[in-house]
């Protein structure tokens, strides 16, 4: 049952209550609770484009997103809900249903840290009608934002290189409590750690941080600050000193002063930062200081609103860094701080029969349009192993597209309302999704990851989703529905 | 004693520990601890400019900020921070010391709802090394995106005029769990209402929507559709219908049958939502068919990617609106998805004798330097009551700029560690600063209001802050320290 605790979930989801939700989803569902109003309905969750101007999407959230169907409603809130003006019938129905209030869902996700393609379903629910609905906008918030940062992050680390160490210091600019999923889905994306202590703990990681630039002005001489820095340091091979608090080439020859004292006592200076100024010729300049003074193996942390592109221009003038701390740009998303992620209505059941029927929705911008049916996305590759591209298909239709060597993208982790995830611990899925975005990148063609300019990567319909579609969008071509929309052009597999 | 339990200030802060930081705020102050570094010290929060090309900030964020005062560490945590490289004596301190962390921590905070302008401090801090620099993260992360979107919500405002109904709609493209403050904030920068539930219940306020899309596709037929919303609805004088399903000219005519059907049962058609294509001529067009049935006063609901300036030009084009559903442009503060308030040291104690002396960081972009001192704002009104300028003084040393008229925009509300802000339901707090913004909305000329081109609101040095801004920086000037830095230019009041 869905009711069973699962701490493993929860652990990074603070609010646990069904009216984290908008409001409609709830004051729709009383009508269609009290009309009686009730169909088996699949809705798909996909976006219709890829963020940054890039060609794909780091899947993350479609985890999170189930937590919905763990949550549920105090009798103080259900109280609420009569007064705001939901009936009593239905609030009491919320109340006494508890996990049984999913049954008869099942969703299919797609697994966090895959990369993915516009149109794509990353998440698809199949269940009664008021259970699917309600789930909507928590649904879309855990995936739209989850996702997001996740891809930024791919770019970022694409930009950086593989062998840069990239560091998540974004806390004190993130969306409020956002900060806690921005250091998870950052580190999905290919960053190393984070500097948000909440978030290292609930993720198994090791927090890291350097040193702020108050520290340095503590003392009326950036020696003695620096000096200071090491003396105390409970782990003397780990120090990290600021070279920039009044000038950085300074900076650098005072932090070789104590590299010189700390070699004495046995002990190596581990990191110099950068966090302004010209940074590429900055930490040219500073490395050679170390290196001439005999200390080349110091890392230089560079930081200081880094994007990809300027990560990119750093790279591209030779900027000589270990370690990036990245904030800002990273956690809000800046560039497009919104994924446009949407949650629609695919296929119903006919009444009479049950059967499953199409459903599609024309628009006068063909690009809004909806692919009708239950789709499963099929992943092909070349003999290199490389994606060679996806085929959207029907579910279950489609299934001899797995035979012919198609991997099946969605897979499903919700049947009968009940969570088949087996337990483990954040750290553990944190540490898997990861490990999924550094293996699906891999095998991405290189002219897919570029930042800018990417070929759109070959997602095409199945002959069977072709099919269904075309005929569904003639149907509603020539009904009294239809003012002149069309369908989007698609290629077919 | 801080440690008193103040539910009215978490109730929506669901996250409360310690660890809700960056790791170095904890590992530098672990080094200050066992090093015995201990003076006290001034912070100041402010940002250098104001978002999204306006002149004005609305201040919100800052009683959140001072919730870190209220958190704890659990032995868990405690330690695990001793696994990840913190001392044991720091912990144990941390752990042993409670709410005496804060002891000594003043902190003086612009109310929320405020208008404020660039380099004016929203939060001074004044306390122990430790604890004031422990807080920086925190704060930072609650004032930034605070002020962030209550100032959007405040552009948004005034480019719709204040006779429309504006709801906040976009938790499902907010990030994360930032949908719960990004509501809040949105209705002290002037909206009315959220579709956000959770949100809702926690700020008491009455939560808004209106239908979707797949409720309609639910129906072969539009018409049925809109019938059976009224027919099921509980209250049957607030029913609102979906007009763009399909065609959105049509959809108005299937309205007009049903506002009919619903007149000759006693009942009035509320609202019919609008959600895309050219919203100020379908908007038009459809006013029009419903005042020609006889339905003048049906309220139209336009939403879909609005931000002040789609706003604006929807005024300009003359779209016939009383509501706007407003969500992703609001939520995600697309166009500038950060504010960038800093958290700066200002002034220490001289060691010897305790006195406050005035810190500065010189900068090589004379715009990152700071102002020496621990300050107060003085606001000043023209006799029609309008805001004239404001003074930035050193506090306490100009107190007879309130003499002589200068509203002190800062004020105490943390003593010796302790809260001293009244006890305030969320929802009352949040009503609080809605008239506050309101009010110095009113009382901001009209040229600071403007969305693009506003000019600078005079915000200028009192005497005492110039001449320890100079000396300090004419002494800076001539240490090592200084690599040719400049300081800003100033307005002396």
């Amino acid at each position: 049952m869905a009711s069973v605790n699962r701490p493993d979930l929860l652990a990074d989801v603070p609010i646990r209550s069904l009216l984290a939700t908008d409001w409609y989803e709830l004051d729709i569902s009383d009508r269609n609770y009290r009309c009686g109003f009730n169909q088996r309905e699949t809705f798909e969750l996909f976006s219709r484009s890829a963020p940054f101007g890039g060609a794909y999407m780091i899947c993350a959230g479609t985890v999170r997103a189930l937590t919905y169907l763990l949550f549920t409603l105090t009798e103080e809130e259900a109280e609420w809900l009569v007064q705001c003006g939901l009936s009593e019938e239905f609030v009491g129905y919320l109340l006494s249903a508890g996990s049984d209030l999913f049954k008869g869902v099942d969703i299919w996700i797609v697994d966090e840290g895959r990369v993915v393609f516009p149109y794509e379903p990353l998440m698809r629910v199949q269940g009664p009608t008021i259970p699917v609905q309600m789930l909507e906008t928590y649904a879309l918030n855990a995936v739209n934002f989850s996702t997001l940062v996740a891809t930024k992050a791919a770019r970022m680390r694409y930009a950086a290189g593989e062998r840069a160490v990239l560091l998540e210091f974004g806390m004190r600019r993130a969306h409020d409590l956002s900060h806690l999923v921005a250091a998870r889905c950052a580190m999905i994306g290919g960053l190393d750690a984070s500097s948000n202590t909440y978030a290292s703990r609930i993720y198994g990681t090791q927090p890291r941080g350097s040193v702020m630039h108050s520290q340095i002005q503590r003392y009326d001489d950036e020696l003695e600050a620096f000096r200071t820095l090491y003396q105390c340091a409970l782990d003397k091979d780990r120090v990290t000193l600021l070279l920039d608090t009044y000038d950085a080439i300074q900076g650098a020859y005072n932090a070789v002063k104590v590299a010189e004292e700390m070699r004495r006592d046995g002990h190596e200076l581990y990191a110099v930062r950068l966090d302004s100024g010209d940074l590429a010729s900055l930490s040219r300049r500073v490395r050679s200081i170390l290196t001439e003074a005999g200390f080349p193996n110091v890392k230089i942390i560079l930081s200081g609103d880094l994007n990809e592109e300027r990560i990119e221009q750093l790279v591209q003038a030779g900027a000589d860094f270990d370690i990036l701390g990245l904030g800002t740009e990273l956690v809000t998303c800046a560039g497009q701080p919104a994924l446009p992620g949407v949650y629609k209505m695919t296929a119903t059941s006919d009444p009479n029969t049950g059967q499953a029927v199409g459903r599609i929705k024309l628009s006068n911008d063909p690009a809004k349009s909806t692919l009708p049916g239950a789709h499963q996305v099929y992943r092909f590759y070349s003999s290199d192993g490389m994606m060679q591209r996806d085929v959207i298909g029907l579910d279950p239709d489609d299934a001899d597209l797995a035979e012919s060597g198609g991997e099946p993208l969605l897979r499903q982790v919700v049947k009968d309302g009940e969570i088949l995830l087996p337990p483990l611990s954040p750290s553990e899925r944190l540490m898997e999704a990861k490990k999924r975005a550094a293996e699906d990148l891999r095998r991405l063609p290189k002219q897919y990851l570029a930042l800018k300019g990417a070929p759109k990567f070959p997602v095409v319909l199945s002959k069977r989703t072709m099919e269904l579609r075309e005929s569904l969008a003639r149907e509603l071509e020539a009904s009294p529905h239809c003012a002149g929309q069309q369908i989007p052009d698609w290629d077919e597999s």
